[in-house]
């Protein structure tokens, strides 16, 4: 039985490792769509989440069956909820994914705005900060954890600055309205997707320091010890 | 055990409820903020939110002792797991009402855009979806969910509607152009509410039914059995 544990949770890591490229992948895909004003690539996105929202399905009834059939306790609860947590993170950010192929799509059609040199920036370190929290998750790096959880106020300020050029755009010229929407969406949804990242990093960081970190990074000490979470299985 | 199980289990159902009715507060608050240009109701919103956010930890701990003291299997499983994902979805309201609230600040200070019919429209749709959700979560009633399910095309629908309308407000006159990006921006966060209303109506449904909607709510019949998840616990 124990054996079996063993291979079945590698198995859910295993798709989530695959999920979290999947993800990962379709962020970058949809991102060249709107660069490359390339309508096809981001129909592409947009046919491939389906491949995303099955493998969630299919991982989240790996996790059910675990629960049921292995009733697992302690630090390999904590792990495989976790683990249910993140699929469901993922899943999201996959539409995301789709909601900015959608823009790119509606994008592709109109006058392009001038280029923004942080949109791009702003899709490589969302990018990152997903890979590394899936890193961080397989491998149980609360340090690597953490810097995604620094990253995100990049991404916070990364955003506000993009919205506020597109603002101005939008004064410039009235007529790029719908086109400067677009990118405002676009770089709303990246937003979102740093967001769950840093769900992702702050169940890494509970799960390996038994630490709460969700809901008072700013506020707290990283060392509060969550009240009454531990000890108790 | 078993009748210690009993109690836990309606203790957590009676702390999602309160956490729902938080939730729909919040955003019921949020909306009448940004409406009546109230900047102190709407810090009230922002301050709140770390109630709600306590009530997750707490609501995810009784339920990850559940787990770990009583291992329910079967349809006991399925509906403790679906509560976590609805407290989550939960606390994400919260997040959601408090980007309301930060609209209504900013939204407070400048020149008001004509009142929208159908903001406060979207915000009392959004708030009867989340109510039934959690109502239908609580009685298991499908039924309910089912309707929920089908609220969101309105959600959607209006959104589009008051998406458009602002933008031919920016166009008349580019002046308001910060004002209505807030108003597109609490639109967004309504839609964004209503689909996790979807998501607590879709896990509803799933368990009283056991069919999988989710995914593919409009492009299968809904009475597709899922494939791998019944009967094995």
């Amino acid at each position: 039985m124990q054996r079996h544990f063993v291979e079945e949770l590698e198995a859910v890591k295993t798709n989530l490792i695959k999920m979290g490229s999947f993800a990962e992948e379709a962020i970058a895909q949809s991102i060249k769509a709107l660069l490359e004003r390339n309508a096809d690539l981001a129909r592409e996105v947009i046919t491939r989440d389906e491949r995303i929202n099955e493998m969630e399905i299919e991982i989240d009834d790996a996790i059910v069956d675990l629960l049921a059939l292995q009733q697992p306790v302690a630090t390999d609860l904590r792990f495989i909820l976790a683990a249910m947590k993140i699929n469901n993170d993922l899943e999201r950010i996959g539409d995301h994914a789709v909601n900015i192929a959608e823009s790119a799509l509606q994008y592709a059609v109109g006058k392009p705005v001038r280029p923004f040199a942080d949109l791009p920036h702003m899709a490589q370190t969302t990018k990152e900060m997903l890979r590394d929290s899936i890193d961080a998750f397989i491998h149980a790096d609360s340090a690597k954890a953490r810097a995604v959880l620094v990253s995100d106020d990049t991404i916070d300020d990364l955003n506000r600055k993009i919205v506020a050029g597109l603002v101005a755009v939008i004064r410039a010229e009235p007529p790029l309205i719908e086109q400067a929407l677009d990118l405002i969406r676009v770089s709303r949804n990246l937003e979102r997707v740093a967001d769950l990242s840093t769900n992702i990093a702050e169940e890494v960081v509970f799960i390996a320091e038994a630490h709460i970190v969700k809901h008072n990074v700013e506020n707290k000490p990283p060392s509060v010890h969550r009240e009454s979470a531990s000890g108790q299985s």
